[in-house]
């Protein structure tokens, strides 16, 4: 089972409204993630893979939200097509921060309060970094975090086990590479807080000064006992990874443009570097890549990132299923 | 019935393009809305809360388009979910001032003429006063305004409407407050002239010198003999209202930005002054609400807002219906 | 059957991915539509529309994404309509460039790999002349070119042709004026490319110095023996046409706002101008309309450019069948 957003810790604990108790299960952080849920999830996903026909009208009589204040490709296309495959319908927000009343002053929680009194479950993506948890509060449905700021995007922390998975056999005794802008990204976090719960991983991770991993992420490795280490160039890691987990700068997080662009560039896997990487090690990226991946490793054998691209589907099919029919 | 547009009074007569003669039923103003119209919209909307899975298929095989240029949330959410959970299809353009062939100078006129080529039904909200009988006069389909510039809202008004039924009992012989922005506002007009054709109802409207009520209303009620005071604080009548309805002021509708600003907040409904209010009172609110109904009401036992936003979805479900199942 | 991409001349050849070799039919230009595809599609448009609850399943459990990054109505309500009537669902992102992870920098290629591996068939609206054979070389599904940049919009050529054929029983033998903005309109290259390919047509295009039909085009009507003549004026043209083929001046694309002004309103199709067309003449327009063709054409009996766009979604609806249910 999906661990209850209500029983985790306390610094990730969610104050429900009490005037609407949700008997419902939530998933905004990819902490909640018990293996035998992940588990759950990947038979689950690889069954409506393998025979999706059967699947058509799983959620026939339910409606989805999408309600993004974020650009998005994967996750808006991928929740989408999940919903209405399963037979769902979908109402959907994109720009919700120009269209919706947010713009004209009201709180996001007024906005959930209401969207969920229209919809049986919402997925939400919103710039605030708290986001999922405030919507949690209030929301009389089902909320997916589909993205909160800087923090957290649990289902793509979800779609990345589930490739792993498939890809190495394994979750576990992983050499595990993560590169890019561990400050701002969130996937990265997503990635690691799931993967640090499986028996003999080790990360390293490969940031310049201005992208060093967060703080609270590191903390919760050490107290976790989980092994790091810590680099400024691929050259340092290329060699002895089982799976490298690349990431883009999130150059529109960046107060200062100039500095954006300069940090841009910093850590990119050339075609020629990626060739030094161990035979069955495999290159991951959640997607959109600006320049650290050149097109040019699209070639390379070891490339992984548009199945693991196309495995959110199937995921998130798996993910949609179980939190619409089997709430208890 | 619902009273159809052509045979409304002159001023809101309603010039239908020769060339398709419409026989549809159209919403676009609370005028139209006789007590038996009401009456059947609310006894089919209770059908359907009661036994949604009967009504699943109600709408299959029908296209509802949601063509909207102004932001919404209850409004979007609520059509959109009415329409997939009757088993209609949704096609939309949220941001249609931005994404529409209107950002290459196209009129409204002919947007709609070609929306109405494609789909059973349009639901429209548009900056343009007059937009909703402009395009009623050239839609092929129903046309439902779901909001035209500062005028009306019609449907919001049937839900309102709804709400007092539900939580009142009955809709004529209330003392009814309307506080807010009555001079931009929509939803307060649409609200108005509705109730106003219940015997025995009193109007008590508070706002600001520059909120005053559109003397086109206040006209409307003095010819219908429809009893109705001004003032200029909460204060003035909080203690003798059955139901007070606040509204927001529509700072963005204002050409002062100033001005929009020291306006705001001059109509605060405090947690302290809502409490003298008779015990039996109701808070009703359109939403968004910004700081003129602090979130310290919300456990007001008198509070309505957020009932009166989700049965939006009742309404909204019971008027599709009538609309497309019941055209003569 | 429709021409494969793959099998057009070399200057409008596309690459295609060996990682992903398509075995579907992709609609990227009018160039190729044979006239037997034509048929095809025009019969089965025909059948659709007299009998259309007989095709509400046809796509049942298909799902079609309309990814636009340019304004549209016409092509966004119908193509979203066709999809629907049929049964298949819908998952879109209108205002792509605003919402989707092309604003963080990510290639149309990307992009469209991803959405390729969600839905079933794409319908791709783009600013860049080369995108739907940019997104061809790439996608994993069909691929339906709905407005690229200033080149193509294909679907509009058979929706115009079908138009044709309805209103004046056959397509070659006419004489057919093409008016507007022949440099950067892409309807009219669509239109041309293809009805240059019935025999005994002939054009007169109209366009000012700054507007002139693009060389490439003039190219492939000189190769292919079909005459043409070039005009400045509508009173040149009016009086021996059988289709006068009117477009906008495509302000937007003009580097000089001042130019697109004065442009604007050199061609205007003024009502007492129409009549002394040939009786059964027909007058068409893509639409959007702005000042070219005033309101009181519309009583004209000559126009037909509202019955052209209501053709759109019966030759969708036609379109989409054909690519989704008869792959080979």
């Amino acid at each position: 089972m999906l661990r209850p957003v209500r029983t985790l810790a306390k610094e990730t604990a969610v104050v429900f409204n009490p005037k609407y108790p949700s008997p419902y299960q939530h998933v905004i952080m990819s902490q909640q993630f018990v293996p035998s849920f992940l588990e759950e999830v990947f038979v689950l996903a690889d069954r409506i893979r393998a025979d999706e026909a059967s699947f058509r009208d799983t959620l026939q009589g339910f409606v989805v939200a999408e309600h993004f204040s974020e650009a998005s490709t994967r996750t808006w296309y991928s929740f989408g097509a999940a919903a209405v495959r399963l037979g769902a319908h979908l109402v959907c927000s994109q720009g919700s921060d120009k269209f919706s009343s947010e713009v004209k002053g009201e709180s996001l929680e007024d906005s959930i309060r209401v969207i969920s009194g229209n919809v049986h479950l919402i997925v939400l993506r919103h710039v605030d970094d708290d986001s999922s948890r405030r919507a949690v509060a209030v929301s009389k449905v089902p909320v997916i975090n589909a993205g909160s700021g800087k923090t957290q995007h649990p289902t793509q922390a979800l779609l990345d086990a589930y490739t792993i998975q498939r890809e190495r056999g394994r979750l576990g005794n992983l050499i595990i590479g993560v590169a890019g802008d561990l400050t701002r990204g969130r996937t990265c976090d997503s990635l690691v807080y799931n993967m640090a719960k499986y028996p003999g991983n080790t990360f390293r991770f490969v940031a310049p000064y201005n992208c060093k991993p967060k703080p609270g992420l590191l903390q919760h490795l050490r107290e976790h006992g989980v092994p790091f280490t810590e680099h400024e160039s691929l050259e340092e890691v290329v060699h002895d990874v089982d799976v490298l987990y690349m990431t883009r700068v999130q150059t529109e997080r960046f107060d200062d443009p100039e500095e954006a662009q300069s940090t841009r560039g910093k850590l990119i896997l050339h075609a020629h570097l990626a060739k030094h990487m161990k035979d069955d090690a495999i290159i991951m990226h959640p997607l959109p890549r600006v320049d650290e991946l050149p097109k040019e490793v699209d070639a390379n054998h070891r490339a992984r990132y548009f199945e693991q691209a196309d495995n959110g589907l199937w995921v998130r099919m798996a993910l949609l299923t179980m939190l619409l029919t089997r709430q208890s």
